[in-house]
């Protein structure tokens, strides 16, 4: 033990530029989660003129740092934190960077976060507790759309492997603009919230599968064959109609390949944002595929300006023709500071006057990850039972 | 398609603290590979004072980027790369921050870098490019060592779900110290490796399994039950032969989990660094497991200070009675520049010594992931043949 010791440290004292530098801890603790939930930021930097953190528990987006020694930044909540899952960043001197304190970093569309955990009964859900695994795979299937293979994330529950004949109810979960098959993975943390509940009974051990949305890339940015490019400020083809369009295909080879239930029963389709307008498209497309229909924050468009697609034509007449099948539960959850919360009412307003029979949550808070984990939580315990 | 556009423009436009920021395109390019194949690093930073970049391919380790606006730092290399992957970061003021031009981010124990691939025959392999795509898991197994569930990654080559019973050999592949289940996958790209070689010809269709060797840890950090802590500087449980102890127990579970060839001669070990250690123990350990033994920048003790295990005791007989039952390969290599050159160079001399059959690369450069990405391009054409 003590030779491999010696080894770092001849390592790390060399600084050989041709040894890749071995850390196994960051010099300074951040973030430090006090005893009575307040949160603690620390950022090293001798030689910065200003740092501030943004993160999504902060009421004004960003609060300044303070120099409380000559090398060393620092910033406390000045109120505790709910128990809950939160993303931050520091920006020093008008430059956004990562915590290197935090090894636990994300991306959202392109941008990287932070993430920490405030422990208590409402962000248990969100841990990794010592319950049973499901397994989280990246495959690549046939998009008959597009003639190529593409990537997308499967969740399989605990013994999905061990229990080799039992079959599944599958959820289909969307992401929003920007995001692709890593966000729900990720950002939204579906393997901890279905393990969890899972576990806890309260939710039906289920497939889930989340796809890329985003018809002109086949995966995740550094997944596909675009080599450097980031992606760009064209959306890349995610409205007109052809995403909707490929997701026939899609169940078919999804109740193909895994041990699914292929019912309506036993299927659902849920998504935020522009992944709740894709839902809604998708639901009303093809109202004998999914029983279960969730849309988070969503953007609930009867149709896209400027674009033709038989997939947004008739909404009204089609949206009749689902209702009219009974969906066994069409969920509309929304937070009141969301840009697109007014949209959402209306929505609602209009499917009140058709009597088309829904459940509407609405929550505080804007269009953030914070809501759509939440609203993830409560519509797995309501689907499949 | 315009509405959507507005959506977003509204929402960039009001900064709302409650929603969350959507960019599509970072407003810098960086980096930029230039026709001659240098590279260009550009960081937006109008109130630093000096902005270094630090990178794999740079001799001296660090270069001082350049002000060539007010806001915005510069640096392109005096020389064309050689075609490869390459990882680098910033250091502002003091301070190393990843790129915020550039979404490609991979962490390093508790370093995080972004990478970059330049563009030719020698990088082709670590590309994604458009053939068969294998599928990559992230499982749970029951450890028996340890009484309780650990993560591991898998790679199951494309056809492994379509072809339902072709059975395939299996590479285990372990990571040096303070990796973990996630290196060999990020850090390694063994699935882009994988995937070409695989749909060139060049390497059998085959199944790669990266277990995490740290005993103290059941997953990498933010997978395991250890809420917000990093890793420490101690070791965790990393060479007390435990590991060693529990791989027959693993290869039980992998081939009665997958359909894998279980045998000697479809099985290959191979590890970097720690890695190669635990490589060279269980191989010589399990005589009768694994036919195929990779050693990559190992490091080739043959015990461990002030640690007593089985595992540990009489190396050489047990080096004897591994060799009397002639592995296929057993293959040594390693960067003149690495810190363990001269004791692989003496670890050579004792096989020869002894008749040991064994094959030695001798490469350029250090303890680096370039060269790892590397040997196992080189050792996965090797085996199963």
């Amino acid at each position: 033990m003590k030779r491999l010791l010696s080894l770092i440290a001849l390592c790390c004292a060399l600084h050989l530029s041709a040894q890749e530098a071995l850390w196994w801890k960051t010099p300074t603790t951040s973030p430090e989660i006090n005893e009575n939930r307040t949160v603690t930021f620390r950022l090293k930097a001798p030689y910065a003129k200003k740092v501030e953190v943004t993160g999504d528990f902060l009421p004004e987006g960003n609060a300044e740092m303070r120099k409380v020694q000559p090398d060393l930044w620092e910033y406390t909540t000045p109120f505790p934190l709910r128990a809950d899952l939160y993303s931050y960043a520091f920006i020093m001197d008008g430059v956004r960077i990562t915590d290197p304190s935090n090894v636990y970093v994300t991306r959202d569309v392109v941008t990287m976060n932070n993430i920490f955990i405030v422990d208590g009964p409402r962000s248990k859900v969100y841990q990794e507790l010592d319950v049973p695994h499901g397994t989280v795979s990246k495959i690549w299937y046939p998009c008959d759309q597009l003639q190529r293979m593409r990537r997308l994330t499967v969740y399989t529950p605990a013994g999905y492997s061990e229990n080799g004949t039992t079959r599944y109810p599958v959820l289909y979960l969307l992401h929003g603009m920007g995001g692709d098959e890593e966000a729900w993975i990720t950002l939204g943390r579906v393997a901890q919230i279905m393990d969890n509940l899972i576990a806890m009974g309260k939710a039906k051990p289920m497939i889930v599968v989340m796809p890329n949305g985003n018809m002109d890339q086949v995966a995740a940015p550094g997944y596909g064959p675009d080599g450097n490019i980031v992606p760009t400020i064209e959306l890349p083809r995610t409205c007109d109609g052809t995403y909707e369009q490929s997701f026939p295909n899609l169940v078919r080879y999804i109740d193909r390949t895994y041990r699914t239930i292929p019912r309506k029963n036993s299927r659902a389709i849920a998504g935020l944002s522009m992944g709740g307008f894709h839902t809604m498209m998708i639901s009303k497309e093809y109202p004998d595929l999914f029983d279960y229909v969730g849309l988070f924050s969503a953007s609930v468009k009867k149709n896209v300006d400027g674009v033709y697609s038989p997939v947004y034509e008739r909404f009204h007449d089609k949206l009749r023709t689902q209702f009219a099948k009974r969906p066994a539960l069409y969920w509309i959850a929304i937070g009141k500071e969301d840009f697109l919360y007014p949209a959402n009412v209306e929505f609602c307003e209009l499917l009140d006057r058709n009597r088309h029979r829904h459940e509407f949550l609405e929550t505080e808070g804007g269009h953030i990850w914070k809501n759509w984990r939440f609203y993830l939580k409560e519509f797995a315990q309501k689907i499949f039972k």
